[in-house]
């Protein structure tokens, strides 16, 4: 190389589009404490805390409980390559992105997809999915807590008994949507949840917390096989595996168990960050959390439709932590989001595919979801559209989302 | 949950197994760094910069050259699975428990294995690959540079021409062995290059740097397919796609490429890691970095023997950075290590398979290559060796080190 590259120093940004949003500083500091070893009994304790607090954060009770190491996405085609032998006929839901992504990771996996759509902003009701369950009979049903690209959050209460009542397991994808909306993962009879840490959760992107019913624990265990190099007899390898290594959640399971079977290295860094997000969640309580979420989310979406913008989507399936805002014929998006950024440093986000340049999405999450994140950004919105001539008034969006708080 | 969690607060280790070690204290500040969004100009800077840094440290001009979000291992399935169909004829060449891994990860791609094989401890000759060669016809030949399971390392200068003349695609992982040995993507002709943070490079677990040479792109560019809720035009997603969507490296081109087309969304404060790893290493000189830990390794080898134990393997194929030592007869294994961990905070590993038990393996890797590292490690290991009966002398092996540095 020809030249010196200096080190980081990242520019101060207050990170309001859906995710990634500022990791909690508090996360940080946590993940410069000292390495340990893979097998140190420290390292163990640190996993065993982990997963004893996202049962807690997942609302659940199940055994198989931990992180896959990768982003978001790297723990849902865990979940579809582990379920999904190919052939295996799943239920997907798409009503957005999120949706249309599930449909493609259990393409990949090759197994025989059935898909439901929805237009972008709507949720499927419990008796749409139920009668293409009927039809279907999937071995998986595979839905979005909250699809980030359209805002919306899809009910799921009471679909867990009817997918068991018909042989299926339930998946749900809650990157988006996990500690900013209520989830119950026994309680509602999910099988398979996924989150990821830049969101509501307040940490940084790399790592996709998990959460497997032992009922889906039986399924994946069917193909369970034990890599030959470190397999104690040949009987463990078996000849119909996962379609993957490193998504063999079986596997993945071992290194996590007792048996801390070595799989891959786990990202110990990465891990000291979910543990001190995990922490602080806890500490705050899961409900006082997205009540915190819901809050926030509420003053946002009061001070843009103050300020005299429309909300999109159907607002009682919003997301309590990302707000959809139209945006106004008026204004130049890639305009009012670079002065935002570049000016304010404030980031938002706009939407893909039939939503893109046509919805602002605003998040409200994690380290974010607080009051003055929220009035900042907005003031910033205000004064840049008020800048560009959209007819807005950000005097009245700050009074409208100051009388949330109840000011 | 019933109780609480007290915040990180790990020991302090010497981490001397190989891998992963201790992270630099440097590198562990950088990822503590403010957060940006995943399309902040600044981002794509970070990006930039980790890009051109990874060249000059695989000694390429490739274009596509970056991480993929995970462990190393996850770079290994993102080659294959992007290279290797279904059916795809592939050769790996099997010598420990790595070999071992690439030949499980070819299968579970599908791809018709054929793997030659060696004792553990020893390295397949040029003229032995390339008569396998001649005979499979391979679509992609897969060797393991450094084998951290037996410490070998594999000659690999020249097979690349022979690779390429027979039409195959040739592929490394060195995992274990990049930074601490003598690796050259471009001039020996290796197609794809897959490495991990957590050793040599003396970051944390969690990223894995991998190079694809634009013949390799050309292979993987043929199943490429955009995800239905990014792509611009319904002629962008493939019938024939690769059986992974977060393997798939023709999209994570897409993503690092100037389309910045989203796919995960990156893990920014690993990205820092990287960031921050990579320009220590190019600013010390990535020659100089192997010198010390041929160095360093050196004087751990002497260090070992001079206190009267014996090294495992083939010395004239060992890897710089990972020493093999025999366990003696009167030693016991686990006690030896237990006792080093608890009472000296000092971690060394033993191996897998028919070497589990047999062999110690000796890290000498990243921010630990370095003289006290190697002292400390070495006086501990002889005192713990010498309070359990084992007949050696301490004294002569700190004599034997001290003599390889000159002193």
């Amino acid at each position: 190389m020809s030249h010196t590259i200096a080190p980081l120093n990242p520019p101060y940004r207050l990170l309001m589009a859906p995710g990634p949003v500022n990791a909690d500083p508090r996360v940080l500091q946590a993940m410069s404490k000292p390495t340990v070893g893979q097998f140190d009994p420290y390292m163990f304790k640190v996993m065993g805390e982990v997963q004893e607090m996202l049962r807690t954060i997942f609302k659940t009770e199940n055994k198989q409980t931990m992180v896959v190491d990768g982003t978001s996405r790297s723990a849902i085609e865990a979940a579809f390559v582990s379920v999904l032998a190919p052939g295996d006929p799943v239920l997907v839901c798409c009503a957005g992105r999120f949706g249309l992504l599930l449909k493609e990771i259990a393409e990949r996996c090759g197994a025989d997809v059935h898909a439901i759509e929805k237009p972008w902003g709507e949720v499927f009701s419990i008796e749409e999915i139920t009668q293409a369950i009927e039809s279907v009979k999937p071995k998986l049903v595979a839905t979005v807590h909250g699809d980030t690209s359209t805002t919306m959050r899809q009910p799921l209460e009471g679909l867990g008994e009817i997918c068991h009542r018909n042989g299926a397991l339930l998946y749900t994808d809650s990157t988006a949507s996990l500690l900013g909306n209520d989830l119950r993962a026994d309680e509602w009879g999910l099988d398979i949840v996924t989150t990821g840490m830049q969101k509501c959760f307040g940490g940084p992107s790399g790592m996709a917390p998990i959460t497997v019913s032992d009922r889906a624990v039986a399924v994946m265990e069917q193909r369970k096989s034990i890599e030959a190099g470190v397999a104690d007899s040949q009987e463990e390898i078996s000849g119909s595996r996962i379609h993957s290594n490193y998504f063999d959640l079986p596997q993945i399971f071992d290194y996590w168990g007792p048996r801390h079977l070595n799989h891959h290295t786990e990202a110990t860094h990465m891990l000291y960050a979910v543990h001190e997000a995990s922490r602080l969640v806890v500490e705050e309580g899961i409900d006082a959390v997205i009540e915190r979420h819901w809050l926030n989310g509420a003053a946002m979406a009061a001070a843009v439709q103050g300020m005299g913008l429309s909300l999109y989507g159907d607002q009682a399936n919003r997301m309590n932590d990302v707000i959809g805002v139209k945006i106004p014929a008026s204004a130049d998006d890639v305009a009012v989001r670079g002065q935002l950024l570049g000016d304010f440093g404030v980031e938002i986000a706009s939407s893909f595919g039939p939503l893109k340049g046509t919805i602002w999405r605003i998040g409200v999450m994690g380290a974010n979801a607080r009051k003055d994140a929220v009035l900042t950004a907005a003031a910033a919105l205000g004064s840049v559209l008020e800048r560009q001539g959209v007819a807005v008034s950000t005097e009245k969006g700050i009074e409208a989302a100051l009388a949330v708080y109840g000011a």
